[in-house]
């Protein structure tokens, strides 16, 4: 996987519309500003085009698939047509099937739900929490944290060949890790999984909404994402992919929707016939307009011109670098190093710092929304911070400077709504807080942090 | 259960207002009518408060237990300010918990997923499929369709007593038919299942959009609904109740949002410390606007009166079976009787006619969306319509006289966003349909019938 480098389209240089863009939040140093968001990574603000369009559409709504009357007629079509358009963006062959979850967790979930009998899990320590622990069922072997994209490949080359028995597999990987932002050699990894008679399953959580994703080009097995981080937040997700394994399983919820027939039997019991479309999986009445929402937005984002949309992030992605280059007391997570390729997801600590502590400061005396945490990937964030001395990963930990240790880190992460504003004004706040300190103290209470007065006052 | 008869409060007799009030829509016979959505059973038009709160907030959203930022904090309180809304709107006890899921379907998938080992399910055959199909890992007993609500309290009762081994069980029951809209006799059924030692939800999806809703007073152990026939369409379900047997099933779905904490172990494998809030059942992103939906759709419906909006929806209901019983050709189902109390869910066949081709000439001729086939309730509507003669029920199939026997039925339904106009409509087709028939005709096509110009021409 590459990043586009093509020259940027001067017309396509500003930022999508985004809901939220003039929302303003107060100050704890007084006054207001326009509020940052710049934690794209955890959920993205809604494309102006696709609430828009969810606008139009709402007086419209009717049950899908379940009435007679026009609206629903017209509901049943556009969430037909959605599910062609998701296909279409994700570049499906024609014997794929789309299937129409909550999230990406929801999508692992589901698959996990329908591995073979006896069907071996393989997953990368670094992997995101719904990458790393839907496999309750199967027998998984954990990758070590890779310190370059080309020892994932030998060390998955070497898993599967190993695995014993050497029977039916599933590897499972992130496109762009949540963290790093850095790209992972998807299509390589692909080769190698078939070449071993394994599948893949990528996790486009991150990846897709930052980078054009082709199921077949990639010749991945199933790709999963969320609307909720594709500037569509109204609570779908996506599986798509091969249908063979998700039409031999049981289906994921038992209920209307998914039963094509259901009759009492002789004996009291029930007999039901289940669909064989992507329907067995999505009982229940469906959601239409999250699963419009996403469609919106991949038409969006195509008719943006994708690439486009790729060249400018990179040089977002290329100033947030440079700028917290020369703050020396941040150092930025990374597994595969400077030159990796890698979307616009930054994880980064400060010398000095308490990671929720900044990122608190960041919001309360600039307005800008980051996330401080482990980033729901544990391992891999303990792994880049050397707080796991039981678990140093297959590079070893990063040396822990006196004062750096962080417990926990930083993550700035943008995309195609995010003007250059946010990015100038999250580096100078960096800066400035590194040099001046904050002007509040921040304390934690209930799980998040709140400035404090009084601390601030004595300090 | 009983439906309340108090006196119409006159500044309520309107219906509230909702999206699509004022879309009109083509009719085959010439020029265009409002839309008149009596499909409520299936799905209902969101309120435009509903709506109004989500346009509102939608500018502010942001990730919901995962960010530091102002939006995402401010996005985290609405997430559990509705937590708590929703469970007032249900009277919840002080120890239950609510569970935000995507639907009906996915709440009893969910306590399905969370029964204790060895739990026996009884349900009777008259439920909705997602009521009747979820309890896939357990022992199940079906009930065969009670005639008269105290029958299904007996054989409860008798099945209940019977149970071999006596160890744990549960019992699952609609509040309100999706078919025939009739009550069920909640309360006596709690008791029943108490006093044997078992507990019991209440599938209240039909239920809790028609009728206030009390699960302490009713003294059941969980309750179950969606959002979207809660006027909150919106992708988002709720299961609330006991928090004993969801916190110690495995979590429903494993990812981020349900892991407090995890870690590689020494040998290899992954830790996992989940959460014993509600959260455990609720990994992955939540749906915020799904949720702030429903919590918005039980404010609007408190606020309103929701005894008014009953005692408006009776007059509804009598006027509809008033009007239906004036024509002859007209059989409307019914388990329990003439006098049964009952919601706006009306189901019924018509001599001479397929339901289909009704339903059709209905939305086409005269713009009326409601629903024919056979509602996810595959057993009670081939009871009820006496097309199963391998399962007549406990009361007998009803006699069905030449020409009238259906292989499925229409079924009408309204709640508070319906105008009197909709329900004279619906009238006054049914009336003109049946002694002039219709004025095109009906063929069936992908599943939906559409009006054929070539054989209107030729009859």
């Amino acid at each position: 996987m590459s990043v586009s480098t093509a020259a940027l389209d001067p017309s396509v240089c500003a930022p999508l519309p985004v809901l939220g863009r003039n929302v303003t939040v107060p100050l704890v140093t007084g006054g207001e500003v326009t509020y940052a968001a710049l934690d794209y990574a955890a959920s993205a603000p809604a494309l102006q085009r696709v609430w828009d369009d969810i606008a139009a559409y709402a007086p419209y709504y009717g049950s899908v698939h379940r009435g007679a009357g026009y609206l629903s007629q017209l509901s049943t079509d556009l969430f037909e047509n959605s599910r062609r358009t998701v296909a279409e963006f994700l570049g499906c062959r024609a014997e794929d099937q789309v299937v129409f979850t909550r999230s990406t967790t929801d999508s692992l979930n589901l698959l996990a739900a329908a591995l073979p009998a006896n069907c071996q899990v393989f997953v990368y320590e670094t992997e995101h929490h719904a990458s790393l622990l839907p496999w309750r069922d199967a027998q998984v072997t954990y990758l070590d944290a890779p310190c370059t994209p080309g020892r994932a490949v030998e060390s998955l080359e070497r898993a599967l060949a190993d695995r014993d028995p050497y029977g039916p597999a599933l590897v499972c990987v992130t496109g762009a890790s949540n963290v790093t932002g850095e790209l992972w050699p998807v299509r390589e990894l692909a080769a190698t999984a078939h070449a071993h008679g394994a599948r893949i399953v990528l996790d486009a959580a991150q990846l897709a909404p930052h980078h054009p994703v082709d199921i077949a080009e990639l010749d991945v097995d199933w790709v999963a994402f969320s609307g909720h981080k594709l500037y569509a937040p109204f609570g779908s997700g996506v599986l798509a992919g091969r249908a063979d394994w998700l039409q031999a399983a049981d289906p994921y919820l038992a209920g209307g929707g998914a039963s094509r027939k259901v009759a009492r039997r002789a004996d009291g019991g029930v007999d039901v016939d289940w669909h064989t479309t992507a329907a067995r999986h999505e009982a229940g009445s469906p959601n239409v307009i999250g699963v419009y929402s996403i469609a919106s937005a991949c038409k969006a984002l195509t008719e943006a011109g994708f690439d486009n949309l790729v060249a400018r992030e990179q040089e977002l992605v290329s100033r947030v670098r440079e700028g917290l280059a020369e703050v020396p007391e941040v150092r930025v997570l990374s597994l595969f190093g400077d030159d990796a390729p890698r979307v616009g997801v930054i994880s980064f600590v400060v010398r000095g710092w308490n990671s929720s502590h900044f990122a608190a400061a960041l919001s309360a005396e600039y307005g800008i929304g980051v996330r401080d945490g482990l980033f729901c990937a544990h391992p891999l964030v303990r792994t880049l911070l050397g707080s796991d001395p039981q678990d140093p990963g297959e590079c070893g930990a990063p040396e822990a400077e006196p004062g750096e240790r962080s417990l926990n880190a930083i993550r700035v992460s943008f995309g195609a709504g995010t003007p250059d504003e946010h990015i100038e004004r999250f580096l100078r706040a960096v800066t400035e807080l590194v040099r001046e300190g904050a002007q509040w103290k921040y304390r934690t209470e209930d799980g998040r942090c709140v400035p404090d007065r009084g601390e601030a006052a004595q300090a």
